[in-house]
Order: C-alpha cells, then structure tokens, then sequence
C-alpha cells in the first residue's frame, strides 16, 4: 500500500536517492577511495621494491599520511569516510541514512577495486602477485620448501574486531561525533585518524609471519582481491566481518556513553549548583 | 549512627556511587586501557619481531602515540587517566572524590588484564613468553648459560618514583591543573604527555640490560603480570609502590607550589602597583 | 575591428598585462621556482652521492620540505604555484585570467631552466650528467652490459596523469579553493601540498627500476631536459601530457562537485527545514 | 660643525647608542649565537665520533633544532637573528639602524670565537682539528697520499650567494617582514627558519668531497677560522661576501615586490571594484 511504501521511504530516506548531493558525494568518496588505494598500494610497492629492513613501519607511515591528505581533501564533500566500517557504524548511529550508507560503500568498493587494477596494469602483474597489491590476507602463499604459514581464521577475526573497534572508538571521539568535531578541529582531525590507522596497520604487520596484519578497512582490502582472485579471496570474508561486528558495538556503546557526556555531566552539575 | 554515616558518605562522595555517570565513566577507562594495552603490546611484540637494531627507541615512539590517542578519546568521557597514578594523584590533590577514584583503578586493572589476555590468546603462549606480553620486570629470564641480570629493587624503586613524579609534575603542570588545561589547550595535551612517557620509557629501557625500564603506571604493568604469572610477579610490588609514593609528593607539592602560582605572583605585583 | 578586438581583451583580461603587479609576481615565480629546482636539486645530489640505502625516501623528504618553503615564501606575493600544472588548472577553474597564466608559465619554465644551468656549472659536467640533475625520464641510461630499463610512455603517461590528478584534488579542497583555504589556513596549506608531492615522488621513484618517477610538475622537468639536453628529451612529452590532461579533469569536477558543496548543501537543508 | 654631527647622528640613530636597550639586545644576540655555535659545534663532533652512516643528514638535523630553540629564546629579546647576513640585510631594509647592526655584528662574531674557543679548549687540539670545528672551507686538509680537493673560490661564491638569498627570501617572507610575522606566529617562525637552514647545510655538505657546505651565516664560519687559524683563512672571504650580496640583492627585490604585495593589490582591486 501507500502508507506501508511511504514509511518505508520515510524510514530509509529514499528522497536522498532523488538529490544530486548524494549522488556527487558518492563521487568523491569513489575518488578519495581511488586516489587512496592507488597511491598507498605504490607506496607500499616502492617501499617492498626498496628492500627496507623494515617495510612494515615505513608502509604504515605512508598510508598514515595518504589516508590523512585524502580524510583532509574529502570531508568538506562528503564526509571523507574511504571506509566501509566507517560508513555502516555511521549509519548505525544514525547520522547517515541507510540509502546514502549504501553509496557509499559501493563507491567506496568501486573505488578500491579501478585503484588495484590501475596499479596492476602499471606494474605489470608478476609485480602485482609478488607484492599482492598491498592487500589483506590470513596467509601468504607457501612456497615450495616451506609449509604454508599465517594466522588461524578464528584469531584474525579476533584482531580485526577488536582493532576496528580501536579506529571506531577513537575517530567517534575526535571527529565523527557532531559535538566533538568542532573541539579537534577539521585540522588535526584526519592527522590523528591517519596516525591511528598507521599504529594499526604497524601493530597487525609484524605480528605473524606470512599474515598481512589487520585491514580496518573491508574496501582497502576488496580491491587487491578483486584484482589478483585466486588465493586473495580465501577468508577474506574475515575483513568484512570483523569491521561490522565492531561497528555494532561502537553504535551500542555510542548509545550509552555518547563522547561528550562528561561535559553533559558538567552541566547539570552546574545547574544543581546554581540552583 | 545515621549522622556517622551520613558524614562518612559526604566525605567520600557516595552519590557518586548511585549515578550511572561514574558508572559510565569507569566504563570508558577500562575501555581506553584496554585499547592501549592492547595496540601498545601489538606495536611492542612487532617491534621485537622485526629486529630493530633500536627496538626501545621505536617501542618508545608507538606507545606515545597510542597513549596520545586513548588520552584524546577518553578525556571528554572520564578525564583520559588510563593511569592508576594519575587517578591516585588526582585524588590526593581534590580533583576527583575517593570513590570514583576506585572504581576508575579497578577499570584500569581490569581493561590490562582483558588486553593482555587477549594478546596472549591472538599470538600465542610461545610469543607470549618470549617478548613477556611488553610487561614490567626487574629481571630477565635466566638463560642457562649466563647468569641472572637486572636491577636490584631499591634502586628501580628510586627510579620508579623520580620518573612516575617527573610525569606528574609535567602533566599537572600543562594538563591536571584545571588553571593551566585552556592554555595547553586539549588538542596538544595528549601529545605532550604521550612524549612524557615516551622519554621515560627511552630514558628506562636502555638502562640496565635484562631491566625493562620504569613503568610509571601500575596498571599497564598489572596485565602481563596476571596473564603470564610465574616469574611476572617477582618484584611487581615497586612497580605500585613507586606511583604511590610519586603522588604523595606530587600532592604535597601541589598545596605549597601550585602550578600556576608564578602568574598569581604576577598578578599580585600588578595589584600592588596600581594601588 | 576594435568591437572583436575588445572582447578578446576583456576574454584574455589583458589589463592584466598592463599593471606591474602580474610582471612582479611573475618574477616572484621565477625566484620561487628557481631556489625549488635549484635546492631541490642539490638535496637530490647530495644525497645520491652519500650513497643512502634508500635515496628516493631522503630524496622525497627534502622535496617536500623545499617545496613547503618556497610555497610559504612565494604565497603571500603570487599565490605560490611553481609547477605549471597548478597555474593551467586555475586557469581553467577561472581563478587566474590566461594573461596570469602565461606569465607564470613562462616564469616557471625560465627559473627551473636557470637554476638547472646554475647546478650544472657548480658540480660540473660530469656530476650533472651522473645524476641527470635529478630530471624526469621514462628510462636511465642503457649501461654497455644490460639492456635499457624503465616505463612504456603509454603507462607512465597514465601513471602521470593520475598522480597529477592526486596532487590537484587534494591542492583544491585544501588550498586552491578561495572557500576552503581559510579553513585549512595559509600556515598549514604548505605543508599539505609539500607531504603531497613528497607522496608522489616516493611512490613513483622506486616502482620501476631505471624509472625516474611521475613529475607532477612539468617545470620541474623541463630545466634538467633544457640543461642536459640529448637523452633527457626523449619522452618528455609525458610529463606535460599527463599533468595537462589532469587539469582538464579536475576543471570538469570542480564545476560539478565544489570542494564545499557539503557546506551548501547543510546550508540548503537548514534552510529548508526552517521554512 | 655641529650641524654635520648632528645629521650624521640622525642617519646612524646614535641615539640607540646611548640607551641601555641596545646593549641588553647585543648581549642576548651574544649569548644565543655563544649557544647555537657551542650546543651546535658539540652536536656535529658527536656525529662525527660515533660513525653515523649519513653525518651531514644528522648535522643538518641537530643544527635545525638547535637553531629553532636559539632563536625561540632570543626573539623576544634581540629579534633573534645570531646571524650577521640577517642583521646585514635588516639594516638594509631599514628595520634596524645601523648603529645596532654594528653591535649585533660584533656580538654575533664575539660569541662565536667564545664559543669554538670553548669547544677546542673542551674536546682539545687533535679532535678540533680532525673535524675542523665544524667550520667553513672550500678545501679539506691535503693528505700525503692524495691529491686537494674542494671546491674553486668562484663556484664557492656563486653558491653562497644562491642559498644565502634562498634563507633571506623565504625568512623575510615568513618572519623578517613586519606585516607578516603575525600570520606565521612566533611559534613556528623558528622551526620554519630550522628547517631553512637544516636543507641548506644539508643541499651543500654532501655536494663536492672536501668542500664544507656553504655557510649562510659568516657569524657561525668565523669562530672555527679563528679558534683553529692557519689553512681555515684560506678563502674565508667568501663567507663574507656571498652572504653581503645576496643581502643586497634581497634588499633590492624588498624594495619591488614586498612580501605583502598580493594583499595590497586585492585591496586596491576591491577599492576599484566598490568605486
């Protein structure tokens, strides 16, 4: 009927589907998305290239600074989420609507996957497999006089949880909060999520040998997949997975003790006083 | 009698035992403890993994800025302590009311042990034991072919308390002080005391070979203890003892001294001179 | 006729060619460039010459740190482009007139053509030669015992023109839009577009051996081609190519997504939802 | 006759003779540049004694942060310039007299033979002469077994002159101009001046085997050349006269195109506009 489809409209909010604003903020999370992943996964290439003694902490700076100039340039259009777990614990919150939630994330995919295989396409693909694209996987290939290492299923999901729970409590205290964005500052804000997302891709990294440390972010780690296949897509569903669960508990805890609830408290305390 | 209990209550501020805010509060440290032991043993156990020809040096740079973040997160909830001497101390100098303080130290307790649980769980009890989960201790391992070495506890005591004070002396003088945090401002705060104990733990690590370094906060030592047990608990009464006694003379100072006492003395020449 | 000759004059705005003020901020983008090439291109040399194990990440840092300066210095007096990429771009954004445009241009191409010429005469021949100036080439020197190396024209012309669009759609919504510039301010601006480009030199410079990385800057190319001449213009074509084209591109988006159109849009809706 | 004296007075401002402002000013310009070449001087010997692989990119590093303090301390005091080519090319400018010139000269020249003095006499002969003080030379000690290198005396000048105007470009730009120290801040207009010099000793301390670096600050070259004598005044002119033309030039260009000049002209062009 009508009131049933109207509700459903209404609770959705399908009339964002109707604007052009969702459409372009789509846009530029695809090319936030893209310029993040192709520029990270060069990166990291140049940086295994090199022969670093120790590539994983001079990838994670890198991607600390690019997730950073990419937060930076893409806020003031969109947000700037480049991040699935993101964008659905945004949405459980209810500061995005469902239908903008999912444009978002499929530009977010769409982006990631065009990145992967641009890049693949540069380097060549015995590059793009010797390196797997920077991307996220439980277990590197094993090669032939070695058995196959990596981390178990059930201990990855575990990591991913609990990390993504880290980025999600932090980046809600320092910026996705509506009350708490104005105190950090559309500055410093995409400064200190990119130095969080670079402590996580360093605590994961060196961890396990042959485990490619913890994704945070399931998009980053679609587009490698998409563009290699194969060995890429064994349980990769662990890096969707452990990203929603933690974002249904940032949105529970968000519930009930929202970020800025001590200076809440302050209030009424004030106003108990001046009573 | 009820005028007894009554006066008891008021001294150590029991309504604050049956408002869901320090309820709430307590929550967020032991989440902000949690985190940071968390992401801190991680970024610890992948540094020694990696073989860092300065490993101390890099140890002490990532748990600065894991530190600064959890400190960032946490401040608008619950003050950001993460630290059962800062609690102490605040508590020593009439910032928070005893009961809130307990409930904060049994957070903090309890978010290192879940951490490093976890951390024991995720890499494994051989990795666990080998890089002893980050903890604190006054002796290595004996190996068989050599002989036992560290600190002896009188002196890591001395140590201990010196450096848990030098972190309370610079953290009261640009963040506890409710006179002093507008001019630090909150953004910068948790970055200068994330390079406070970032110089103490550089300043401790090196020291002695087989000595961890000082803790300066009991509760981050607590966790490895409880989930390792055996040798973890030799000697771990300096590494409360040390903060205690830290924040004693911290309170002390701060009745005859307090921080910001040199702009009161200004003020006080400006008022004479205008009269 | 006078009518046609008008209003190609008010088209081209060439009033601006008859002030001084665009003759001196000219020149200022001549001296700005000419001490990013030439100290840019001393760094490069020194530190090739050190023989460090890892040149491109030094070399990037310095370039990103030289690059800051001269953006922080030349700013307040032309607008601190230095890269004909920039100038085309607002140019075709419509924030400079094409008069402004060749006059940068010209001024961009003279500075790094002097100051290349000015490093030549300082190290020597042979020096110069060695390190190619620290130019743009799609393929080194072939060496009497290995065959030539480097990037197919093809990919590096979309290597070029993507990284070029990187750089311009971060500049824009940090700086290079009249509306977000004072959001990010002229102290900060700098530094973002120095760890921008400093990015994308490290993420070329290492990803193909005898490839000397995206030039992002066609200036920046030109003086060590016009300086060493012979092999150095083979290609060259490329690092004009790519960046022009990336300017077409990020015009066509500036006029359909504004780096500020969340603004407008939240404005839209407050105003909507206060009818 | 009196007149004369009296016109010459007012042309020098001999005043600022009289007035104990001056003399405390010069005392504080001693002192900071007393410290900068001592704390500098040890610094470079330090890294020299331990064998770093890369000595010039910690020199250059150590030297920047050292600067920046130095001048943080001595701004509000003096302006902090510890350098002669600042103070040369301010009085040319007309920021300060030349009577004060002639005192912060003399103190910059005092505290730096005070202060290598103090270093040779420290770390004693043989030491200060292996490392030459950290001086300034176009040519190294000639070994028995091996031809003298370094750099011609022309060369060595037209490179000093290049990146002494580079340092006064980008620090009137940043700090030295009146009207636009205030955008910058007195916080990071030391760091930016740090940095400045650090890609200075570092573009020219790699460049040629035997030649130092340039100088950019004869103040910091005469202390060495008279502490250790004998082949450390072999060219020293250089230091000199770079460092006084490329303050001429600066002057030249302040008096075209002021650092502020792009505000000017848009308020003109609003005045116009609103006509």
């Amino acid at each position: 009927s009508v009131t049933f489809l109207s509700t459903l409209s209404s609770v959705l909010v399908l009339q964002d589907f109707q604007t052009t604003e969702v459409w372009r903020a789509a846009a530029v999370e695809f090319i936030a998305t893209f310029a993040m992943v192709f520029v990270g996964t060069l990166c990291t290439i140049s940086t295994l290239q090199t022969g670093f003694h120790h590539p994983v902490l001079v990838i994670a700076i890198f991607q600390a600074l690019t997730l950073s100039l990419c937060i930076q340039a893409a806020a003031p259009m969109s947000g700037g989420h480049v991040n699935p777990c993101i964008t659905w614990t945004e949405m459980l919150t209810g500061h995005i609507t469902p239908v903008r939630a999912l444009f978002y994330i499929t530009a977010q995919a769409l982006g990631s996957i065009v990145a992967s295989l641009a890049v693949k396409n540069i380097v060549g693909h015995t590059l793009a497999w010797k390196y797997m694209l920077g991307g996220c996987y439980l277990h590197s290939q094993p090669s032939p006089t070695s058995q196959q290492v990596g981390l178990q299923p059930g201990r990855a999901l575990l990591l991913e949880i609990i990390l993504s729970f880290f980025v999600l409590f932090i980046a809600y205290s320092v910026a996705l909060d509506p009350q708490r964005l104005p105190r950090t500052g559309p500055r410093l804000a995409p400064f200190l999520i990119g130095i969080l997302v670079g402590l996580c891709i360093f605590a994961g990294g060196n961890l396990i040998p042959g485990y490619a440390g913890a994704g945070t972010n399931p998009g980053r780690c679609l587009g490698p997949a998409v563009a290699l296949g194969k060995s890429m897509w064994s349980h990769h569903w662990v890096f969707w997975a452990g990203p929603a669960v933690a974002g249904l508990a940032m949105a529970a805890m968000y519930r009930v003790i929202p970020p800025s609830h001590l200076q809440a408290y302050a209030r009424r305390n004030a106003a108990i006083l001046t009573t």
